[in-house]
């Protein structure tokens, strides 16, 4: 994707994209004071773009109302200083279309979106849903690959297929499949204006290491100067900061992600660590809910004990991570 | 769930209750006449009842728009002849309220829900999303167990606590597992007026011989009667009868969902059979698509040597398959 | 399989079979006092044949000296009064024929073998290994599908293919999946003298109900005639009778089966229920363990909740199970 | 695993040690010569050591007696050269130990297992195996992760808990899984002395970036030098000749693994190319088979276009991979 940069250079998506957090007061109501922290901090640590409406942002499971209020609020919010891309994921084509309309009128840069979810496809069908989509789009579009979550891979016949789209802009791997990944780096060259992301943020430092654009990073919401810092260490091929920096994002996912045994913990990790730290609300849209008591506790505790504190107003969090 | 039936009597659902194709003539446009056509084909094959905006009726790929205008065409096309069910499974809980609420005004008789897709969830997860739905709702819950397309089960756990609703009404199992539809009867005693419902056709008659209450099979959009026939046999335990409609509904399954190889098979060839029938247009929404000239040719040779032909103006399908 | 019955007619392998359950007294020992009662037990129930080395009897964790001598002695104790079949599956293809020559050699009737485990293979690949395997054995071959052991299916044309081969003679589904198994039934005509065996006890009913030729039990090992009078009931199409034994049928296979967590519940029960009876010991081969104490009183709390007793010596247990 | 080296220094198994691919002349008969080549090929490209009856060895289709024939042959040829690991992976606890006692009798240097295939188990169980088969093991023990044909992982409390047994020297990771290799690294400062091997070739670069101690890589059998350079490269953080090597690796595991559908590829591939290059047959066991000629043709120009060939008598193989 090719974007005007504020020095007037032109640049593709790079960097630490968080996929944002979306901070709710209720099943419907956005905490609108919590988004304003939330992006503040995030910013403040040095990303270099937002992804609203992602898995992390718990889009799938927002209203189509308050997914258009939470596009309206961040692009005001954002006021152009990093790109904003917003997830058009949907069960249905025609409401996808209709989200990017919206994000493009409220000013988003780009859009990204998933396979389809419910219905089981192939890999023509596939290529065959992301070329109508594609086409009706007002923004450049990155794919996002969530097998876990959609039951389908962006195989790499597909993926060589659709980059004979112009509008298609990148992807973002969320398989965790890192011999996947490498093959997709080894496709660059055919399309060298694309973003290759990483999601896990466990894997940021060797997908840099190998060549990728950026990580789209989960635990950014929380420590953004952690990652961007890694994003510089790798680029720079210093091995040492990098393997001090994947100490502390190793004990991140671990402590923060790793409470309570079911597949939300991730989201009610972030939530919790958020919240703990001012920044805004943990409530969750339901089918999840936030961590009860004990595993409230069990989280604070975790933050205590790698010194990750909120100063005033937002600050950094320290790296000083053992 | 207890309703009233014609003769004044208070019943539950049960029978036969084809889970409705859904006639498009475009991504985000009904096929109206269509419609009426499958409706009236239906209910002179004899069906109990109308499932719409199941998985076969694509609910997931199509827009809330059409999904509104769908409720109500059917409702007023059936006009309380049969009664009518509605498919409410999204993605956000919000939206499915909104559905239901929709529903009811149109004058549907209840909703069914799957699992909430895309987020993987856990069984107390689930539990709490059922309750906090069906407390929301304004007509009775069914649900439906379809743990290929949404990653998750109602396990049997779940479903006993559930039971606990007094607004839930009762089962329909896709899951293609009978041990675990055996276990669903066993629980049979501690709500009598829960209806238990068979998927798959192909487990139709065995799930009636150990006492489920009907069926709701995609077969029964093209041969309502093999199907009302089948459930009537199966009831009777007219052992010779049953074996023999068993067979014609293997072929069915076999020769006209088995063509060409992606999971979209299902609905590809009930489309192309009904539109070869001259009932309606076999348009499917993305990320499917109907079936190209080939597979169409091999479909409509299939119905040719079952025998399936459409007499004026929809008559019964012959059961005179071999 | 056409085999010399008793009174001297001809007649294919049918009825109840139970996976005959192995008793040890140590990771290499046999424990060949409680196999010979373990062995009368069955017989006194009325089971029509005895299949060892099964997944039950924990063949593949068996040392090839130990496999062997279960099969003299099994041979030796049944002397001819039901059929041994015997199960070879293996690794390699060499190993399997030789044990296959062994159980000829020792009086076994057939042999039965799944997939071979550990490699992946598609269906090409197993059509190939079964026609090489059968061609090499001595003795009538039953194939084995259990695929959440062996991560193959036998897929349908894979059926098809191998029903050419005269010396196969039928098959046990312990897939659980009665779709696959209605279609497998719909083969019947093509070898009417194959047998159709199944294997989860849940299903046994209703494979019955549709035309199976018997089932390959587990419960069998416990409460044999429970089985015999289903088999019986179904066969008579007593359907009152079958909806009673099939709520006995689902008590043992949830009370005994389901202590626990882990997948080998099911010979963990069976092995405790049998020590609890004072047939034989519950020791199991690694990686399986019999219960720990909390586990056993449990079990033998449910034992004796449902009223199964072992009277002097080894009599059928009661089928008064409430 | 502390080792003596050749020069008398205490090392523990580390960088390239090669999966052997087991040379066959039939089901049941080993290509002496074939093997003599092989292992010659590979010390003359540098490995740092073998492991034989791995997966790519097909032990598990092998017959007991090939099996210690192979140890056997293998030992003598190599001569102490270098470490050779030997696979005792078996279905059975008791048939393992056997293996790992021949093995030591031959003069091997250490044994790797696997779960044990065929039984589905839980973390539980699988400490328990280890425990029981470590300590009757006469040679240290290295563990092997290989879900894809076990179907369990060996979970990271799993190996911490192992980790407090001596006789275990470490563990080759073959799950694909890199967020999960890299925490396995996390734990080697528990014990310094474990060594940490990735499996699937397209990673070790990423691995030894982050830390391991070597690879076990399928394609080492055929190009032993690239992946010896790629370990030095590696190692000495040359990222830019990483990279050069990366894309021929990529290459390798994309062009020979890749022809042809089922998952033997992998061995049909490194077979076919060690047949072509004249280093030995490429005969396999069932359940798998060599290519057909279609197949070979195709591998034999993706070795030419790579410009693989064996110079006399088997030299390293050419670099110069574009």
């Amino acid at each position: 994707m090719i974007m005007n940069s504020i020095d007037g250079a032109v640049n593709k998506i790079h960097g630490i994209i968080p996929p944002m957090f979306t901070p709710l007061s209720g099943q419907d109501d956005l905490d609108v004071d919590g988004l304003g922290r939330l992006i503040e901090h995030m910013l403040a640590g040095g990303v270099h773009g937002l992804f609203i409406l992602g898995t992390t942002g718990q889009a799938l499971s927002l209203s189509n109302r308050l997914r258009r209020e939470l596009i309206d609020c961040t692009c005001r919010l954002v006021h152009g200083r990093v790109p904003v891309l917003v997830g058009i994921t949907d069960t249905s084509l025609v409401e996808s279309v209709s989200l990017a309309q919206h994000a493009a009128r409220s000013g988003a840069d780009a859009v990204v979106t998933s396979a389809p979810p419910y219905y089981p496809i192939g890999q023509p069908e596939l290529v065959d849903y992301i070329r109508n989509l594609a086409e009706r789009l007002p923004l450049p579009l990155l794919l996002y690959n969530m097998p876990t979550h959609t039951k389908v891979k962006f195989g790499l016949e597909t993926i060589q297929r659709v980059m004979e789209l112009e509008c298609i802009a990148g992807i973002k791997d969320s398989s965790g499949d890192m011999v996947y990944f490498n093959r997709l780096l080894a496709l660059h060259s055919q399309r060298p204006d694309w973003s290759f992301l990483m999601g896990p943020e466990e894997l940021l430092a060797q997908a840099l290491y190998m060549g990728a654009d950026g990580g789209v990073n989960g635990g950014a919401n929380l420590c953004p100067r952690l990652y961007v810092e890694m994003y510089e260490a790798a680029l720079a091929n210093d091995r040492a900061r990098v393997v001090k920096l994947q100490d502390s994002i190793l004990q991140i996912s671990g402590k923060l992600y790793g409470v309570g045994r079911h597949p939300s913990s991730l989201m009610k990790g972030i939530g919790c660590a958020l919240s703990g730290l001012g920044i805004c609300s943990d409530t969750l849209a339901l089918p999840y809910r936030r961590f009860d008591t004990p595993e409230r506790i069990q989280l604070q505790n975790a933050l205590a004990e790698m010194g990750i504190t909120a100063a005033e107003p937002w600050p950094h969090v320290s790296l000083e991570v053992k």
